[in-house]
């Protein structure tokens, strides 16, 4: 059965065009890039988040991280310190919690200030089909996403108004948020309203001295997103087939483009979203792509029954 | 002022194009389209929900319409009773109550069953700068667009599936809601949460019988609609400008759009986003639309202009 | 193998859901809806043009349609005219061919006048890996698609302007217009080009009393289009699976909506993209939706296992 | 008049917020990013093609640039290789002539070998009112840009193939190819099919080794565009106005981008399209964004009238 037919598929080799696109985990920017500026990031104690606050200390950040778990968060601060040089900070914070969400605003601001950089990447997300989704499912998902992201982006942004002071805001949703996915729908509404929090301040915010901007990331392989979107590890050898790029993206890559567009050199990018993904949503929305399958030889016997055909 | 030019406004007629462009406003579908159906609006005690519950009675459909206030709900239901003598039953539901949605689920099996025309209808929005708006205003909005719609969509929808019965989903939205707006943006965010709930539902559940569809409309003049998105009737007349049909929408043509949707013509649409707003988004959108104000004289200046260039 | 599968495939009963979701043929709009109106249909004569054309002749229309094969287009006006009492015009015309297209409208003229309908139907497709695909295969669908389309509508467009006349223009373009698809490169293309051409129209004369829209329609069985994209059969039992309301569209029920959107009762549509696809379309992009495969009993497995996860 | 009134906005200093999104000019890639790459761009003589041609050079590819102008060609890469000291080869073509196209490449062969990167950069525009426009001039422009950018791609990718090399394309579209835009319309329909192309040959070609990107720039001053597009200025101060970021962008910063999606950083990058546009596109687009003009005392009155609504 499907579930189970894992094992084989596990012992598949990755596509041959792998060898094209080789992952570069160095840092992109120039060093320095950050220095004297202060991000914040907020489920930056794991994965992608903890990822991006690497990057944004090597290049010289003052960076904040905040989630829900205070022991992993300062496990990982240590260690990012210890590597950049550049403190991190930690603050332990519920964003579904708007209290809690202005009591971490404030302790930021006494120990780094209001930042330069947001990057809002703390979500929850879990598989399930939507007839087996209770309400409280439904709210432990968008709470988080939706309005977690709300809350953050509005109580710093505001503060940053009455400071006059600039920044660039990220979000981090998915490549589902536009076309919707099935079996993860609290999660593709969630983001799908982040996008359009982060459009729609993008217009209004621009005078403000505020960019907003998206990243859609394709499958990238974490502890948090994987065990609770493919626990059984079947759907990541369907998703491989797929990508026409013939591998996950990696944390290092994400990085460095979140990097990129929290940086002066993208000043300029406002309101764009930008899908990451190795091609995989191309690959999957094209209705005529699985002719993918097709060998050589059938493609020279279906060009000659084409060919045959008269008329309309 | 921009807020105080209303007055001089007020006086303009309407553009030329109009005449080309009349609201048909009679009942479009056969008669007997939605004989022995029921169907369920959200808010269908007033404005756009009136209108659509107004058409699906007069094709047949037995109506249930829910919303806050019982008394507007009954009134209406019983003007559209008189007109079309068929039933129109009200029950009381704030949508952003789960166990007030469950109730109110059950009192439509009683009354009528579970329906076959299903339609999200309710919403709360009003303008405000984001670094106005307060995080109860934000969830006001959210609150009953986002979550109501999930609370009834899910509850309905698992009953159905329990009872092996088909129906169709309508949500109606707005053209904002892809693009995002700033001054609305907790609409925005959670119009485009329900045009993915709907998306991705659509994918999902089509094996239990189930379509889902999305109207974006652009502005149609109701009470509650205007009087918190444009109090001093300013943005009105500015709208009209940009509308290339040159007039605002009627609550008839929308019910008629909404009717065909939710019939037997429409089996075969589900996961339909349909943007009806007289062209005003793809107007707004177009970065050279705005070359409209130049004259045919002028035209020829810049063609002259133009024509003269050298190189690149 | 994938190309020689099909004859197992081919016994496969409809899935279960179809039987919620039958195709209503009869006409839907309200009789005599296009008396004294014009309408011309480009590819007219055969599948998908030919449904329309019945419909809008069923529905009192003066119809001319249009085409190269002169044949072809007689035998089918014969046909329609004998089933609906209405004339239907034929006029040859290669679309590719300003000059024809020039002709032809002049010919219209003559015949009818210049009309109140025009629908950009005619096109041409073929499957193909792009590494084989010809610049004459890529000219042969994109002259016809894009350029065709574009001759016919900018020379129908100038003369009623000219005349102050409007009209109702609508393109038929396919799912894969917004996201692309290997395989049918010109075709997405050339499509997508009319997507703009016809968003972009809609903003720039509405002012001259023209509406634009788009219908993009997922897989109807046509000779036409079947025999040069599936061309052994196998692709078609392949896209049933991803079909959410688990058949194809029917030319019928295409043609319902075009009518509407042709009709007096979408005089406020403008610049709308309709997508009428059964849910293919959201059904293929979502990420997720392949985990429709997964059992109820997997499923608790599954969600066993979600929920002895610890941590992110 | 509008036309006329150009001169009073001249004076107009920026606004306020520009303050906050200097455009960083420097070179971002770490030295030597595409030491041993070649690049090709088309129009790499003038504007944008310009400023990517030099970037790459900077950071160590050969570059190819190819267009009609041989002279300009020839001036600019004598430029370019003196500024970087890196070869810069000048092949001309004109992208409309698939004869010239293959010819291009046959001497790129002979000159450097199969490009590493390929950047469709060359474009015509020019506005004009769509009932003014000649069947020349329609195809003048799609001509260059969907066909020429097809050319060119079909031609580089299939040779590409067969010699098993990968590379990066990348298409510099516009923001108005999704939305589509009047008075550039033939530009519009042509990019649109661009973003099709890139985006269906992402999904079909990355098994090739292949990436495909896609640029939607929005105003940045170059003699080319802007001499065509807004001969009069007017509409550049208009741009200004709704550009959240308050300023046009720079070569410089689209040359950032552009490099980065060619480069190995990337490489898990396809199928994507990224607006670069400082916001503009989703100002323009969003509903209400012009609420931007309302000031906050007019807030507090518009406050007060909303909180005094009653019922729906
Ligand atoms: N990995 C992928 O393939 C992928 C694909 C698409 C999108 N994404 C997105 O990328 C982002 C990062 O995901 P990931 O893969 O790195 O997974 P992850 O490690 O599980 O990250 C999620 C983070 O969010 C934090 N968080 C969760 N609930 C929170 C709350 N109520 N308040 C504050 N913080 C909370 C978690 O920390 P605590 O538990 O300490 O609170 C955790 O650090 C997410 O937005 C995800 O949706 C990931
Ligand atoms: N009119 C436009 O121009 C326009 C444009 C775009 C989109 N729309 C959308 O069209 C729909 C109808 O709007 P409309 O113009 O007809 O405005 P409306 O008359 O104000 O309709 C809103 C309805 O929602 C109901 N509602 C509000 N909160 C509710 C709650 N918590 N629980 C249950 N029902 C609730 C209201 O009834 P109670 O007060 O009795 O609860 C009311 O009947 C909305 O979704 C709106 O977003 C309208
Ligand atoms: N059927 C589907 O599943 C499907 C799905 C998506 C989109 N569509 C679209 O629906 C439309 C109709 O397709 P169909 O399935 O009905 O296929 P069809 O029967 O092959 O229709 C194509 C029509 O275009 C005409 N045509 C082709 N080249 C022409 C030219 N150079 N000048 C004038 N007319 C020309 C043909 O007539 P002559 O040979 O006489 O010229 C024919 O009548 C097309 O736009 C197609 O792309 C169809
Ligand atoms: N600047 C902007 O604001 C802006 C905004 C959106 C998009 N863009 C896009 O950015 C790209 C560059 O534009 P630009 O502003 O840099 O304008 P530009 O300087 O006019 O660049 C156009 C280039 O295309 C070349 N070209 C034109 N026709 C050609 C043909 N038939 N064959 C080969 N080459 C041809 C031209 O060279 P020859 O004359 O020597 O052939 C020229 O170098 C274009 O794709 C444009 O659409 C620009």
């Amino acid at each position: 059965s499907w579930l189970h037919s894992s094992a084989a598929l596990q012992q598949s080799s990755p596509p041959p065009q792998v060898k094209f696109f080789p992952a570069a985990e160095g840092v992109m920017l120039p060093t320095g890039s950050f220095k004297d500026r202060v991000a914040f990031i907020t489920g930056g104690g794991t994965g992608l988040g903890r990822a991006m606050t690497t990057t944004l200390s090597q290049l010289g950040a003052q960076c904040v991280i905040a989630s829900r778990k205070l022991e992993v968060l300062q496990k990982t601060a240590e260690e990012i310190s210890n590597q950049t040089g550049n403190k991190v900070h930690v603050v332990q914070c519920d964003v579904r919690d708007p209290q809690a969400v202005s009591r971490c605003v404030d302790q930021m601001e006494t120990l780094t200030g209001l930042p330069d950089v947001v990057i809002n990447n703390a979500a929850g997300n879990f598989v399930c089909p939507s007839e087996r989704l209770s309400l409280n499912g439904w709210k432990s998902i968008t709470d988080i996403v939706l309005n977690g992201t709300a809350f953050i982006t509005l109580e710093i942004g505001k503060r940053l108004i009455q400071n006059q002071k600039g920044a660039s805001f990220l979000a981090i949703t998915t490549i589902y948020a536009e076309s919707g996915s099935g079996f993860v729908v609290p999660s593709a509404s969630a983001k799908a309203g982040v996008e359009a929090l982060y459009k729609s301040l993008a217009a209004e915010w621009g005078r403000y001295g505020h960019r907003f901007n998206i990243i859609q990331p394709g499958p990238i392989k974490t502890k948090g997103a994987f065990s609770r979107l493919d626990p059984t590890g079947v759907f990541e050898k369907s998703m491989l087939g797929r990508i026409p790029v013939g591998r996950l993206g990696t944390p290092g890559e994400i990085a460095n483009l979140a990097a990129y567009m929290s940086s002066d050199y993208a000043t300029w990018m406002s309101g764009a979203v930008i899908r990451f993904d190795g091609g995989e949503y191309v690959s999957m929305a094209g209705e005529f792509n699985e002719l993918i399958k097709v060998t050589p030889d059938q493609w020279k016997i279906m060009e000659a029954m084409i060919r045959s055909t008269k008329g309309s």
